[in-house]
């Protein structure tokens, strides 16, 4: 492999760019698969993977800083390459993030594995999956600068709102009938909160591409359904 | 006020974006403050104003990221100033997501409200306390570049860690102990992790700032206690 400071043209050095982040994103996605599949499993051993796992993530994230910093002073981008480099250097960061929270979701497992099992852990899992398509579908779109697909994965986000919506409202039906659910249906909230973060991530991430691609912030408010809000109206009204 | 893009010196165009951050970091700061008392006077009215401030911190994070963009493209600027202005463009970043916490924060008052009130207000405001004057302190070192306050301000986030791993219990307890404060525990549960989170933002500016100015990273890694195996060991011996 060709070091990077040799490298000739632009482009390469683009591409190289365009590489890294796409790795990244691969880790992060399956870190996401990793610490869902760990919660499902009750697997503390795969979630300790995926814990010690993150660090190649950070690794990259710092690697992809010191390229976009290194270009910015060695190559003078321009205008659309400009926004490229820029972007990189913003989406590096949400997948970072990404990776610290299916980090956070793994370390709970060691904890949810010495508590009594609850029934939401399908739920969690149906989260997860979508989530990881969502992150999927983003960075394809990333792959082939395509903001007509980034955009219809930035409007999905909408569903794995719902689904937490109703996680939240189970769990907590959950902790009122039987309190000695209360701490495993506690770690369970975090973990589903941690996901749609994620997802959050990579609607982030899908506003950015847009962003280099066309030179315009995506203004259109993504039509979230109001996680705080709806967790209210449907517990108020309950045993509480 | 000139107009900046008829600012004729690169040093005062470095110096409206460091007023920027400066102004979004204070407002995000006074965000943080009166979300945290809207938590503790039960202000629905003092939140939703809190809601609707957020909006500006967006547009100033949205300013910086053009007036960085375009220093980069008509400057371009080497070595330091280089780092500073891909610092300033990650430093918003975090500003910005302090300010959505903050509003997050908002949002659970108007349903906590409607709640029996729970004893832990008064832990939720000695965090939020501390965070703000860790903010406040990270700001001030950004200001002054002074990297040795930004460190001491990256290290009392240890106390934030340990002020939510005891909240954290308490709030278990309560609800254990009685079924009805399950709803208003959780959304304090989120509310105290949403300021531990920012407590982490201001970590990040804090690791940001020294990168800018020295040029290395800080890999001395934070004495993070961990939260999250930290409060499993608070629980697992209570009475679920």
């Amino acid at each position: 492999m060709p070091n990077a400071h040799i490298v000739k043209s632009y482009d390469d050095e683009l591409r190289l760019l365009r590489d890294q982040i796409a790795q990244m994103g691969g880790l992060a996605e399956a870190q996401l698969k990793d610490a869902v599949d760990a919660v499902v499993r009750r697997d503390p051993e795969l979630a300790e993977r995926v814990v010690r796992a993150d660090a190649r993530i950070d690794a990259l994230e710092h690697d992809v800083m010191q390229r976009t910093i290194r270009m910015l002073a060695l190559r003078q981008p321009m205008a659309a390459d400009l926004r490229e480099v820029v972007s990189a250097l913003r989406i590096a960061g949400d997948i970072e993030r990404i990776g610290d929270y299916a980090k956070n979701i793994a370390k709970r497992v060691k904890i949810l594995a010495q508590q009594m099992p609850v029934r939401s852990a399908s739920a969690i899992k149906r989260m997860g999956d979508l989530v990881q398509e969502i992150i999927k579908q983003v960075l394809d779109a990333y792959v082939n600068l395509d903001t007509d697909s980034a955009l219809e994965a930035w409007r999905r986000d909408e569903q794995v709102d719902a689904l937490y919506n109703s996680l939240f409202r189970e769990l907590l039906t959950y902790m009122m009938e039987d309190p000695r659910t209360i701490t495993p249906c506690t770690h369970l909230l975090f973990i589903a909160k941690n996901i749609e973060r994620i997802g959050d991530h990579a609607t982030n991430v899908a506003e950015i591409l847009f962003f280099q691609v066309r030179g315009t912030l995506l203004d259109e408010e993504r039509p979230k359904v109001d996680s705080v809000e709806l967790a209210a109206a449907g517990t108020t009204g309950g045993r509480a």
